[in-house]
């Protein structure tokens, strides 16, 4: 026997109230009852994606919906500017170059966020570029960049917006979309939102729908005009079947979300990710980013500690699934999840369960130290008596 | 939003599996198909009984059970001997007296087991006692009581047999039924078996299905001569309608329980109290039981800390459910459970759970410092690489 904590930045764990929501016996989603649902689900959206536009569900990953915001906003001939600080950010060169889109690459060292001057000259030195395209937080390297800075160099050029994709970001820190001028902004079900993977958010601000009207790459399936006119007020559908367990998931999560406050939601997940970085000091471990991620915390494994066997036994041997690194830092690091249906005994186990590893695996480091940093900022959670 | 741990001695977690299987449509209890589960379930549940007597399964708690063996073993006019060491044992004087079945009462003081020199005294003053009624562990104080040794005194008596109350033991300790000559184990659903409440287990020897030849006291639902005739192979049902969802949970928990295998069992169970012991002393908490159950552990609130609402903010604030104290340990000691479906991270998150809400309630403990030392214990579960 095994007890199994999933500990990953995707797919997080769904909460009870949600499975037990999305075990119910399926409703036809061409029907009052579903578009009930859809409906009730499109307005508390808004309120996470904090914005009076839009907000439209797709039946598919976070890569669809960034894969549709370069589609629907581009032409073919056209160019971009995207940052690449990881494997999400590289992404939008991989799609762009599909699709005939030219690309300017801002490429910025893995763990670090991308410096505005470069965005800045960037957009100077190529005033016809479309837009900046960015990752609110980069996954594979646990970095946030400065998308608020980001949206305001774009804001006053007529015909160049700023793509977010947020997948990792929204519901773990404040991203209030209409208020930063952000024009596109890009979520996915199995993050913040502690769902299964499957459906994804995006939402285009009016500047973002006027570039719309004359983008000419082709799609079908994921032509955001067509959603948009199924998805409002009255019609309540969607354009082609949507993935309708999912999206009464995504019902019951918003309400959970909304109960806890977007407020209390920040400082939860600002405490645990506080809270991650102060174990694995403790336990003399390096952080990846230089701008920390709220949504996941990654760490370099210590030399002399093979970093592929360590996760790999945390997982199949303690039973804690961390991520690993990708890529350049397959092997090295370590990256620890605290989005979503996440708490203060999951950042302990996440703690516990790398000290007793490190040292089983003859890196001795002193058991509770890190338990004990780590305590020390979850303390906070709870009210003094 | 607060995140929930069960950590009390009953009910248990229920493993995601169990919980599966028991969800799938109820099938009818006057089938084959329903025989066929029974069947396989008493056989493996025999090996876990470790007899090859019948093991019967009961709707009803373990109180239920607890009735039977007195009221099946008994007539009215007969004396019993009795070990009441907490409000379990407290239960065989009440439940015999509503049949007229005087009683030898042998007072513990809570927190100690039972000295086996009173019971062979007892015995030896009252030739004519049907047996002796006992906790394997008696968890209102978290105390394991010599039931092998009681067994070694009442063998060679002819009409007097050792009854226990296995229902926070059995699956947790090892207790070989046959080899040590127990005559009456039982058990219930809500324990080791990891099932919610409402299911128990009851076997007999030879020689206590001889004494209930001649008992008489009434009783139409806990007849288990009439149970013994249903349920055995070939009629595979139960004389009542079984409970039967919770048959179904059982026969998968059984499976569990083999596929990890009894002697691993036992080794995890000893292991989890033995960290939960070393977390508590290293936060200077004192034991209840000078006999140390393996199923859960006891300790004394620190003085200066009000028991009732520390054991009510770790459950209502920090989400984490301890059991209390009864009786004349009400508001002084907190239990914490650790049979069934636990494993390394459940102590870990038990003793950082105290840790901190010592703290919040301004008695300073060293954060780290208990959980460094359950660690050190919980650390010999996983393979050195």
């Amino acid at each position: 026997m095994i007890k199994q904590y999933l500990l990953s930045p995707g797919p997080t764990t769904v909460p009870e109230r949600v499975m037990l929501r999305m075990a119910a016996p399926m409703i036809h989603h061409r029907t009052p009852q579903f578009s009930a649902i859809f409906a009730e689900t499109r307005e508390m959206l808004k309120q996470i994606h904090q914005t009076t536009q839009d907000t439209l569900m797709l039946a598919c990953s976070g890569t669809g919906a960034m894969e549709a915001s370069i589609i629907n906003l581009c032409s073919t001939g056209d160019t971009i500017i995207y940052v690449n600080g990881g494997k999400f950010g590289e992404r939008w060169g991989k799609i762009a170059a599909k699709h005939g889109v030219n690309t300017i690459e801002l490429k910025v060292d893995w763990g670090q966020a991308v410096a505005l001057d470069d965005v800045k000259a960037a957009l100077d030195a190529n005033p016809q570029a479309r837009g900046v395209f960015v990752q609110a937080s980069e996954t594979s390297t646990t970095t946030e960049h400065p998308i608020r800075e980001i949206a305001a160099l774009t804001r006053n050029r007529e015909n160049c917006v700023t793509v977010v994709d947020a997948i990792t970001a929204l519901g773990v820190i404040n991203i209030p979309m209409d208020d930063w001028g952000l024009d596109v902004v890009i979520s996915g079900s199995q993050k913040a939102f502690m769902l299964p993977p499957g459906l994804a958010t995006i939402a285009l601000s009016q500047k973002a729908w006027r570039l719309a009207e004359s983008a000419t790459c082709s799609t079908f399936y994921f032509d955001l005009k067509t959603e948009r006119k199924n998805q409002q007020a009255g019609k309540d559908t969607t354009a082609w079947t949507p993935a309708a367990s999912l999206v009464i998931g995504l019902n019951e999560v918003l309400k959970m979300m909304l109960e806890e406050g977007l407020d209390n939601l920040f400082v939860r997940h600002t405490l645990l990710a506080k809270a991650a970085r102060a174990g694995l000091a403790a336990l003399g471990m390096t952080l990846v980013s230089s701008a920390p991620a709220t949504s996941a915390t990654g760490a370099f494994i210590p030399e002399g500690v093979d970093g592929g066997a360590f996760v790999k036994y945390l997982r199949d041997t303690m039973g804690v699934t961390f991520a690993g690194g990708q890529d350049a830092l397959k092997g090295r690091i370590l990256r620890i999840a605290h989005l979503g249906y996440y708490d203060v005994f999951d950042i302990v186990i996440a703690i516990s369960a790398i000290e007793i590893a490190l040292n089983r695996f003859g890196h001795p480091v002193q058991m509770g130290q890190g338990v004990a940093a780590a305590q020390q900022v979850l303390a906070e959670r709870f009210v003094k008596v």
